[in-house]
């Protein structure tokens, strides 16, 4: 045998060693957040498969998915942002293409990944493909709460302005629409699952402020004024994420800001319809994906807890503590487990859903957000 | 070199060849209903992959898929049970399971695959893995309406007896849970996207039976009662699929039996809110992944036409004719896109749902029922 063919056989044994698994729609990646690393998972298995070294400061860290499954698009806080193939487990590309960057989404083609930066403020799309860059946004502020909205759009908003932008990008050449008056410097935002619904935190003032991306001149629409630090001025711990707020069929359940409890929203006319007591200030509130149950996980100092609330009874039906800073959530697509990130314990732990009952952990180094590939076939993630 | 080695040097080429495009994110599987084949497609590229042969009769078949999106249960009119590797592109194991078989689903952690039986009648479960059987439900009824709900549990219904059973498979045994007086001779049933509502046509009278299985005992709830055929008798061409049932955020959109509209039903509350007039019996009602358009496909001799509603204004905002014999529709997962089988042109059709531009087509032989791998992560498909 040639070294020629020798070298094809070993090439071959490799390409096949990592072909094998790549069947990609129960995997994930766990984000490591202290040393710039992500850990491959295979939810069949609870197992981990790999580690994707290199990716930078992943602080704050978050990603979405390529429409294939194949591809991750991480957004590092150091505005980098790598493209992490999960079947040949390398970084496939990366650039850095701001200073200080916060949150992406995907176009739902799957063809253009925007950013969200904050130095310099604005949102700039690249080629999914190839990385490159083909709009730059500058927005004169800090920009945040970017997400992909259905016709090739993406959604943000303005710290500084109070501004919402809608870029459509189906055409040539990015079209703008700006949206003013979205209140005291919008800290998140969210939109609903169905692409309809683009709703912003504030920071400087109580109460959202919600757009209708279906008509074809939003304007913001203020709604629950009550809600946020309020007259009692809490101490603030963390503000809670609005990616976390949770549809359980046709109410919303959101965290409070500052406060003990999780509010119940109606979906169709966002007024508040009731508020459970919870063990601290909640962080995410998820609902399982069919909405019967929700998560709530909480800031430190008590973030080594969880609580379980029916959302039939609106009443808490199980309490745990899996281990030291529960950061993040994520359930399996069709929501029998959830696995949960202890970063403390250096553990993702597994638990069924039905039972409650433990079902296994993965050791990672200080994990923070859990992402299955799902989440590629979603809007607004 | 040694023959073994030779062999096995022969075989990961075979792996590797067919390794490249395994991320299974985005591919789909068209039944031809004529050949007992199925085309393997990727939505990516808008092409075909690779035919795949000897899946028996599937004049009437559905598939469904694993949580990895690697494997596909093909439940076909002849009783066959047929697992296809989209890996591989090969049939990775078939049994003829009964004589006459009418659907199936796959529990929500994937390890259990029902099919629903006319001959014998009843419900046989599958170890997902290896197609060993592990429960045998006799029913002495033919069974419809086959659907898997949270919690590793199936629901079916009976033809002859109007009983709905829910099989728990989460122990060690089936335990079984009889609900009566489902109505007369069910013949189609659903469950909404959440898991929450079981909902039964019924052939023999009309209206609609709804079970709420989040209750401790689910009892029969009549819905609809204008919902059948009605006082006209109109000639029914086709029953129209339940499964067409399309959610528009706080309504159903659901296809009239033998008249030419569709019906608009409060989610909540399941009562009627409206009608719109179609082009002819509708067969499908099918929202866009974000519910903010349904598109409709008819009955023989009017099947060669798509109508598009608006969910807003519940008017008709676009009629096309794709072609004779439109038999089923596929939207990608987030939207942007619908696929159309057209049968009698022998195509895939694929369109851009925004604009309405046809943006390629796929050869297939009397191609039925698309179904695209992002299925795996939905209850009740």
């Amino acid at each position: 045998m040639k070294p020629l063919a020798l070298g094809l056989l070993a090439s071959l044994f490799i390409s096949a060693a990592h072909a094998e698994p790549t069947a990609t729609g129960d995997l994930g990646l766990v984000i490591e957040r202290a040393t710039g690393t992500v850990v491959l998972v295979d939810q069949s298995d609870r197992a981990a498969l790999a580690r994707i070294e290199g990716l930078g400061d992943l602080s704050h860290a978050s990603l979405v998915y390529s429409p294939d499954e194949r591809f991750a698009y991480v957004f590092g806080r150091d505005g980098g942002l790598t493209k992490v193939d999960i079947v040949t487990r390398t970084i496939a590309n990366r650039v850095v293409q701001a200073g200080n960057a916060i949150g992406g989404a995907i176009s739902d083609d799957g063809k253009l990944v925007a950013v969200s930066n904050y130095e310099p403020g604005g949102v700039r799309i690249f080629d999914a493909d190839t990385l490159e860059m083909v709009a730059d946004i500058p927005t004169d502020s800090k920009t945040i709460g970017l997400v992909d909205a259905p016709g090739r759009r993406f959604v943000f908003t303005m710290w500084d302005t109070g501004e919402t932008w809608i870029a459509d990008m189906s055409g040539a050449e990015p079209r703008i629409t700006r949206i003013e008056n979205m209140g005291d410097r919008p800290y998140d935002a969210l939109i609903t699952a169905n692409g309809r619904t683009y709703i912003t935190g504030l920071f400087g003032e109580d109460g959202l402020t919600a757009l209708d991306l279906w008509s074809d001149t939003p304007e913001p629409i203020r709604v629950l004024p009550g809600y946020g630090r309020g007259q009692e001025e809490m101490p603030v711990y963390k503000m809670p994420h609005l990616e976390g707020w949770a549809l359980t069929g046709s109410e919303f359940v959101l965290p409070a800001v500052g406060h003990h409890e999780v509010l119940w929203v109606d979906a169709a006319t966002l007024t508040e319809t009731g508020r459970t007591q919870t063990h601290g200030q909640p962080v995410f509130a998820m609902a399982r994906p069919d909405g019967r149950q929700v998560w709530v996980n909480f800031a430190h100092p008590l973030n080594d807890t969880i609580q379980v609330i029916d959302t039939v009874t609106k009443e808490i039906i199980h309490e745990f503590k899996p281990g030291p800073a529960v950061l993040h959530m994520e359930f399996t697509p069709r929501g029998h487990e959830v696995w949960l990130s202890v970063r403390d314990a250096g553990k993702i732990m597994i638990y069924d859903t039905q039972t409650f009952e433990k079902l296994g952990e993965i050791d990672a180094d200080s994990p923070s957000g859990i992402f299955f590939t799902a989440r590629a076939h979603r809007t607004g993630l």
